[in-house]
C-alpha cells in the first residue's frame, strides 16, 4: 500500500514494502555482520585443539603434552591422537630418550662421531631433562598426568598398536584407543589442527 | 515518518524506521545465528584436508597418504603438497628408506654405532616394510595408487623441483605441479591443515 | 495505527507494525542468508595463518620463513612461534646447519659412516645453501628479513628463553616475545595451523 508521505522523509508515492526494502538495505550489512561476529565468537572449532603425536622421542614429547595441556587450562576441548613412533608417549613404562646425533640445532651441538659414542644417547637425555627440570617445567611423565587430569583426551592409534605389537595393558590408564579415520573427522571440527 | 498513533499499540511518535528497528531487534539475533549454524554446518573448510608432505623417508611417508586416503574415503576433499625432501615421494622410482640412527624411539632402537654401519639402513627398511605388510597395510607405493584412485589431488612444488633438479617425466602422472601461495590459499579454506 | 488498506495488498484494520511485520517474516530470512554468506566470506580464520617453528637446521628454517612471507604476500596475517631448536632461527648471530647423517631421503645421500667424518656437516650445509642460492631463493637470514618486512610476527617461546638461557639481546630486533597459550589464542581463530 501507499505510504502517505511527508516531505523529506519517504519518496512520494513510496509504498510501505519499499520503504521497508529500503531501510533494510541500509541496516542490514552492519546489524547481520555485528551477529555474525557474535555467533562466530561461540564457533565450536575455535573452541577446539587436535594434535598427532607422531615422535617418540624426548624432545618431541614435550610439545603435544604441553600444547593440549595448554589449550585445555585456556578451555578448549583438546585431544592427542599418538600414532606411530608417538605411541611411546603412552607406554605404562615410560622411557624417552633424545639423541644428538645428526642435530646441529642441539642446545649444545655434538659432532655426530662424538654423538655415536655409548653413553652419549644417556648423557644427552639426562642433560635435556635436568635443564626443564631445573626451569620448572614439569618432566613428561607429570605433563601426561597433567593432560589427563585436565580433560585432555589422548587417543592410543589403533593401527599402531597393531603393527607394532602393542597390547592394551602397555599402555597407561584413562585413554582411549580409536583409528585415523575417527580423529580426521574430529579434526575437521577443529581450527587448531597440528601434526607434532 | 512518523506514524500517527493509536492508544496501546505503538507508543506514540513511532516512526516506520523504530517499527522494524524493534523487529529487529528481536528477531535478527536468532535468524543469524540459525543462518550462522547452517553455513557452519555445510562450511567447505569442514570438508577440506590440505596436508603438506615434507618428509621422504619410508617411515614419513605413511602418515600423509595414511591421512589423505582416510580423509577421501571419508568423502573429504583432499590434497597433499609434497615439498623439499617429500618430492621423493612423488618419484616414479620410488625408493624410500628408513634409518634408525638417531632414533631412540625405533620399535627396535639400535645404538648408533651399530646404525652406522653400512647395511644397517637397508635392514631396518626391509624390517619396517614387512612390519606393515604383515598387519595388512599396503605398501607405500599402493597407498599413493589409492590416493589418486580417491581423487586425492597430489601436487608436486615447483620451486623444489626448480631447485633440485626434478623433471616432470622422473615424477608419476596423475598429480599436478604448484606453487607453495596457491596450496596455502587452498589450506585457508580447510580446517584440517597438517604439516608433516 | 492502522494502515490505510488498498485491496489486495494489507488486510483490512492491520496496523503498520503488523503489516512491517508481516513482510519482514516473508523476506528476512533470504536478506539475512545473503548477509551471513557475505560476512562468512570475510571470516578473519581465512585470513590467518599460525605457523609453530621448532627445528632449527637449514633444512628446516625454510619451511616456515618460506610458508609464512607467501601468506603476507597474498595478503594473510601470518605468524610464525619460534620454540624448543626453532629458537635458533632468531639468533643474532644465525648460524643454520644441516646434517645428512641418518636421512636417506637427503638430494645426495650418504651412508651415515661418511656423513659422521669431521667436515661433511659443514660440505651439506654449504651444498644446500649453494642449491638453494643458484636457483635464486633467498637465504636465511634473507627469508627472515623479508617476513619482518612483509608484517608477519615472529615471536619467541619465553619458556624456551628461559629454559635454554637464551636473553633478548642474543635474538633479532622487530619480533616478539610470548608463551604458547598466547600463541595458542591466536590460532584458535585461523584455518592454516602449521607445526613445522
Amino acid at each position: 500500500m501507499a505510504v502517505p508521505d511527508r516531505a523529506g522523509e519517504v519518496p512520494a508515492g513510496r509504498t510501505l514494502e519499499e520503504a521497508v526494502e529500503a531501510y533494510l538495505r541500509k541496516r542490514l550489512p552492519d546489524l547481520v555482520a555485528a551477529e555474525v561476529r557474535k555467533a562466530l565468537e561461540g564457533d565450536p572449532a575455535r573452541q577446539t585443539c587436535r594434535i598427532i603425536a607422531s615422535k617418540g622421542t624426548l624432545d618431541w614429547a614435550y610439545p603435544p603434552f604441553i600444547l593440549a595441556s595448554a589449550a585445555a587450562a585456556m578451555g578448549m576441548d583438546a585431544a592427542v591422537f599418538f600414532t606411530f613412533y608417538g605411541l611411546n608417549l603412552l607406554k605404562r613404562d615410560l622411557r624417552v630418550q633424545v639423541d644428538p646425533i645428526g642435530n646441529p640445532a642441539m642446545p649444545i651441538p655434538v659432532p655426530n662421531l662424538v654423538a655415536a659414542l655409548p653413553g652419549v644417547r644417556s648423557a644427552a637425555t639426562w642433560m635435556m631433562s635436568d635443564m626443564f627440570r631445573k626451569k620448572g617445567v614439569p618432566s613428561v611423565a607429570e605433563l601426561r598426568d597433567v593432560c589427563i587430569e585436565s580433560g585432555v583426551r589422548l587417543i592410543a592409534c589403533q593401527m599402531t598398536m597393531d603393527v607394532l605389537g602393542f597390547k592394551r595393558e602397555d599402555l597407561i590408564d584413562g585413554i582411549e584407543v580409536g583409528g585415523a579415520a575417527a580423529f580426521l573427522n574430529e579434526a575437521s571440527r577443529a581450527h587448531v589442527t597440528l601434526f607434532v
